[in-house]
């Protein structure tokens, strides 16, 4: 079956087919941990693209003699987008290539000499060079986990020098994917299972790698397809597209048909002038009684367009049917190529709406779709696909539920890719141990202290199998246990305080670079990384992920923690004297 | 003088300077027209960086054989972004290269060959191959130019299939460059002539290229300079930082500075322990009575990573004063080293504020600053540079400017990078021409209908040289000129009509990319396209600039052409029954 198209029937993917999907897209499951990792997806990201603080930064810890201090950084963010309460973690796999290839090449340097003060010794340049991140450890959730707020989403451990330098990358590389990943699982979940979502956006991204960064985590946050053609080749993720409004204006009339041949789908015969066979097929149904209602005469051009389209894809017709007027001309035309289609053993896809009332239009579209299939007797017409595409958003798919609608597939774009109703996620990256020592980061506003130690974090489940509370806890306590009386406190919030039993514990960290053990987690495709945030998000409760005030999930820390923060805030914060 | 930091004399760029900075960015201010225009700056923009629909169109044209029909598209904007009257152009030079280096390499087409139906013929995946723009002109309003809706930015001939393939690449290079570009322009109108203006956005925004992007077209809208190290690098923009919170929470006590010697600025001797230095000078403002009022004690681990960060970079010290108390601790530590440098011969730069009520702290700063001038008699101290960065974006900078600040620089990132308040400029390609017929494209929103045919635009000027009017008129018609009555009709508003007589007359397209005359427009540097935005900005009537109420400024049709228009339009359009 031709790939091009709609194919629903497809949509659920079936392990084997993931197999198949994760070898394309340059990977088995789980690539070799023998094998170096590979460079970033974007030949653009390298040790220079960074904040300019980054390099000074570094010149100071050098000349201080601090660049090799142990330090431990969270990369977290404090509240959830779109007003929602979850986020989809992505990127991870993108920042440890990253990490992976860290280094700072001879041209680097060069130019680096060039904007840093004149001042700077040129010792600091050659231990530039040596830098790499064999010293770096790197924990996190894994990618594509259901996240929140506080909860550090990876923690790095490494020299102070090189751990600081990693911040605006590993920043760069997480705040836009999460963020669409989040957006795109939003889409999925106010549009319903069933429905096929593809993803339209490349032209309104932030510039070509905008484009494909959407493409890539639209996919893992629950759409089907993209019209990337290049994200498909770089990630295996399926691909879909038909035609424009330019491609309908293109042509005038049937006389510029030359070849109007058509074989029939099973071979042997074919039909001499299917130019003819569409017209006779409008004359039929400008005759039947049933249709008389829907439509007078239709716009030719627009026939012959879909004629020649059709010559081109016969097992692939699929029409965008509002360039002249939807009913009456776009429908019609659409259904007299189809049935000529059908006549010689094809069948047509389905049809794309792009402007209009597409409640209206789809459930008068599905009727006449209907009328066709009773009028004719050509089973499976009243189902042939209808695709909505027009500034689509969750707003607007949650109108169109409540309106009623027919619509098998919605093509979104500029909503998703630019996260229109919020651009940005605030990911921030902050140091919370140095030497050993604690760090704790102050401010006015309570959102912003961060929380101090380098820490683990677990997430506790309930009896039913859904997830109840995460807990940050400090490096050295005891892991809390399954069927343990837990106590969990707010981090900063005296009374909020609750005793949790859970039913089962999960550690929510794993290493994915360096560490003690040897051992790093493997990095699993781009399709097992939408099915492990499609199944998270369907495990969660209902009341996190509704559109309109949903519960906030509840981030915790342990006892001991909350002790500490507290004993540490006090101690730094000065005693403001009023006068 | 160190260029790490602060410049602010140098805001005002000299013709010298800008020649230095062209070659910099890797070309003189004319490209030689025999040369091959280099790829586009992304390596990830190819070929396959496009919608899979128009590869599905190019196999129907071709299938058709009309895939060498001259065809005519304009790609145009409908509406200008937040909620403005201008938009600046921008993403030019990139269209051109991708234009100058389109091809379909093997790996493409093997590629496109499991994406496409089977039925597709192989001629046609060999006729790929052969595809190159040697065909196509391209005509556009110079790069960096103020421009408004309806009026196409560029205007795209050739064969029909190859000027198709051109949409979706074309769109995704213009419509993130023009509207970073447009936010940036409307946050300097804002901030005033005389600021600094940094952009910080890396890290916020839509992936790498998002963020490299966001850093070119930024400085082309009249930003000074950026934090991202490559953006400063492939474009030649100039680059600051300084630290981050992260850098000050990493020390802990004076005992962590080992190497404390520093040279006289002036070289000669040098001071033993700079460390005691800057205690002497806190001891020295804490028993000066002109500042007692301000502060007790400080922070002594802020105060000596401070000191850490003088000795790195004496000569260009700048530290962000808001980790633990902005006025009493980080501002007073801040002068205690500043005093200790400027007694070994070094000026400071200045200091950043990341938080709080920017307003308040910056005059608070200022009144100290001055102070310390005063009671130390040390010239200039009172001008040190304050630079904020804290969620800024226009409405800040208006309201800082109503409440009054002394804020010399503004560092601003998320809202800038990402375009926050409209995260999308809707620019699109539309077919307006074929085999010498026009086309139009209606719609029941009058807004979405195009004005068909091959035009000429031009700006008419008033007798003050203030721009009054864009016209579009058909491609044949007599060219408008200096002192003739014009009549300026909006092309669908029949009552809106107006004579104009100018006194200066510009033809807005010029060629970029093949054409029967053989001359290319050259592709100025990065530092003339800036130039030449704020020189337009500039010259513009300030109504239609403000921030509220803008007036719209006004772009019309040709009598002759609002007549065709409006023929077609009849003709085309379907009279609707009521029943």
């Amino acid at each position: 079956m031709a790939k091009v198209a709609m194919e629903m029937r497809e949509t659920e993917m079936k392990e084997a087919d993931m197999e198949k999907e994760s070898s394309r897209s340059g990977g088995g499951m789980c690539k070799d941990l023998e094998d170096p990792l590979g460079p970033p997806t974007n030949p653009m990201v390298s040790a220079l693209l960074t904040d300019m603080y980054q390099l000074t930064m570094a010149y100071a810890y050098w000349k201080a003699g601090k660049h090799n201090d142990r330090a431990v950084f969270d990369l977290l963010f404090r509240k959830n987008p779109f007003g929602g309460e979850y986020t989809v973690f992505a990127g991870l796999e993108e920042c440890v290539r990253f990490a992976a290839n860290l280094k700072f090449r001879d041209d680097d340097i060069e130019y680096l000499k060039t904007i840093m003060p004149s001042t700077c010794e040129d010792e600091f340049f050659v231990y530039l060079t040596t830098v790499d991140c064999s010293e770096v450890e790197i924990y996190a959730m894994p990618e594509g986990s259901v996240v929140f707020p506080r909860i550090p989403l990876m923690r790095i451990e490494g020299p102070l020098l090189i751990a600081q330098l990693l911040e605006t990358t590993f920043l760069t590389l997480v705040n836009y994917a999460s963020l669409v990943a989040t957006n795109a699982a939003r889409h999925r979940r106010v549009a319903g299972k069933d429905k096929m979502l593809l993803e339209f956006g490349l032209r309104r991204a932030q510039g070509p790698d905008g484009g494909i960064s959407a493409s890539k985590y639209c996919y893992l946050g629950g759409f089907d397809a993209t019209s990337n053609v290049d994200a498909g080749r770089r990630f295996g993720i399926p691909v879909r597209g038909t035609h424009s409004h330019a491609f309908v204006s293109s042509f005038m009339s049937f006389d510029e048909i030359t070849e109007r041949s058509l074989p029939y789908a099973k071979g042997g015969s074919k039909c001499e002038d299917f130019v003819h066979l569409t017209q006779l097929w409008l004359g039929r149904m400008q005759e039947a009684s049933s249709l008389r209602e829907f439509f007078h005469e239709t716009n030719h051009s627009e026939l012959a367009a879909f004629t020649s389209y059709a010559l081109a894809f016969p097992s692939a017709f699929q029409a965008l049917v509002d360039t002249y007027n939807v009913m009456r001309s776009g429908i019609p035309n659409f259904c007299a190529v189809a049935l000529a289609l059908n006549e010689l053993g094809y069948k047509a896809l389905g049809i794309r709406l792009d402007s209009g009332d597409l409640s209206y239009f789809s459930i008068e579209t599905r009727r006449f779709f209907r009328a066709v299939e009773k009028e004719f007797n050509v089973p499976g017409f009243g189902k042939l696909v209808i695709v909505a595409s027009n500034d689509i958003n969750e707003e607007t798919l949650d109108a169109l539920n409540k309106q009623g609608h027919e619509i098998d597939a919605f093509g979104i774009g500029t909503h998703l890719v630019t996260c229109f109703s919020q651009p940005a996620l605030g990911c921030v990256y902050k140091l919370v141990e140095i030497s050993g020592q604690p760090r704790i980061k102050l401010s006015e506003d309570v959102t912003k202290v961060t929380i101090p130690c380098k820490k683990q974090a677990f997430r506790l489940y309930g009896r039913e199998g859904v997830a109840l509370v995460d807990l940050l806890i400090g490096e050295n306590e005891p892991y809390p246990k399954p069927g343990e009386r837990i106590l969990c406190r707010h981090p900063f919030s005296e009374s909020k305080r609750a005793y949790v039993v859970p039913s089962r514990v999960e550690a929510l960290y794993k290493c994915y670079w360096g560490g003690k053990s040897g051992r790093r987690e493997p990095f699993p495709s781009l399709v097992h990384l939408r099915k492990r945030c499609l199944d998270q998000l369907a495990a969660m409760r209902t009341d996190h992920m509704r559109a309109l005030n949903p519960t906030p999930y509840k981030v915790s820390v342990s006892g001991k923690l909350y002790d500490f923060i507290h004993f540490l805030w006090l101690n730094e914060a000065p005693v403001v004297e009023l006068q």
